[in-house]
């Protein structure tokens, strides 16, 4: 299976009163690899599709600091259901991982915002992207 | 079990361009909770404490929005380990449950930043807290 | 001339690495104030409405620190022009001033994207209530 | 006078609820370059400096989207003091500007926290970085 990985810049003010980079931020980079993948895989506008983040599992392995300057992102995808994808994550910084985390998608019918099926030219190009 | 609430002004920053507010953010929520949770039930800085986040982990019930002004989270403790505490968290904002979230912190020895116990103050003064 | 004050709770994540609120914290308090402004002084929703930021200019007086639990904002109205309306604000943490801030606002033609003279309702809002 | 830019990645995390960048997050792209300037010109980690920000102006010119992909942040210095130094920002994304802003920085005496003169080694690699 193949993967998407992206390069986020620290930035400053991504750091808390601890000296590391704060938790909900880790939330922040995932986003932001999430809306890189659908740019860049899928053509696609996370923020114009009528999509809702389910859940979100993160398990911080170690700190990462603004001297760290970048941590690097895979997406790959665990689950690909009819409405739903289920997307597993690396955070690494310095060649070490920081971070694992896992985030499912759901996709919703703009009328009802009830699920709807994932649309097909979308449901295919995952499949093909990642060889599942 | 006894736990604790408390109550966040939502912000016009944390709402996202989806109109609703930003997954991240609601663990900036828990952050703040845990945060007044230390500072109201233990007494303690959190940011002054040798603890580190282990794991979060949140389940999204339904979108929040700035209308509706404030959010309550609870603070709840599912398991008091040796050095780690497992707090679950529930999440409303006008009454309903928005979002459910389980954190794992770890208390660390703050010269080695190995796992160490937590302290008999903390762990008796959560005990008696929460009725466990 | 009377003046509109909101509380802004202070967010363990609204402190840096430096210990003390970061300074686009203030500019997210000056926001809040102003949302809130429009909310209960001019019924209106700002981030419905075509207005843009034009310019914000602070003066920093003393470090926020978490402990300082809230700031308060004020908002006072120093020009109302035909299409622009300049704000100032003072934000006191513990009785004192920590900053002073002033912001331009440009109302908008939604369709053109420029300058529109500002509602009329609002104008005579503004002027009732600041006594101008 | 030479000048000093970064790029900095436009995150989702970053766009507000009226589809562009919050004007908040102007001053953490501002905040950013300092540090990468204080890092790659002073070889000085920002936040271990005893400094101080007295005051930030931000003129903004047009919006900013997750588009853009970039903004480019320059960073010049108008008035070299003895305690303070004003660096003037041009933000920058897709070749136009996109706000002017400035920023007045106080060294201070860790000890004291009074204005104490800027060390002579910034002082002079500021001077001769500028060509002032």
């Amino acid at each position: 299976m193949n993967g998407y990985t992206t390069e986020i810049d620290v930035r400053f003010r991504d750091i808390d009163a601890m000296g590391h980079v704060n938790n909900a931020v880790y939330a922040t980079y995932i986003e932001q690899a999430r809306t890189e993948y659908f740019r860049d895989v899928l053509d696609a506008d996370l923020s114009s599709l009528a999509t809702v983040l389910a859940s979100l599992s993160i398990d911080f392995r170690r700190p990462v600091e603004l001297t760290d300057g970048t941590v690097a992102v895979d997406v790959s995808v665990a689950e690909l259901g009819t409405s739903s994808v289920t997307m597993t994550h690396e955070l690494r910084a310095g060649g070490e991982v920081v971070a694992e985390a896992e985030a499912t998608l759901v996709s919703l019918d703009p009328d009802s915002g009830k699920p709807a099926p994932i649309a097909d030219e979308h449901r295919s190009t995952i499949e093909s992207y990642h060889d599942i």
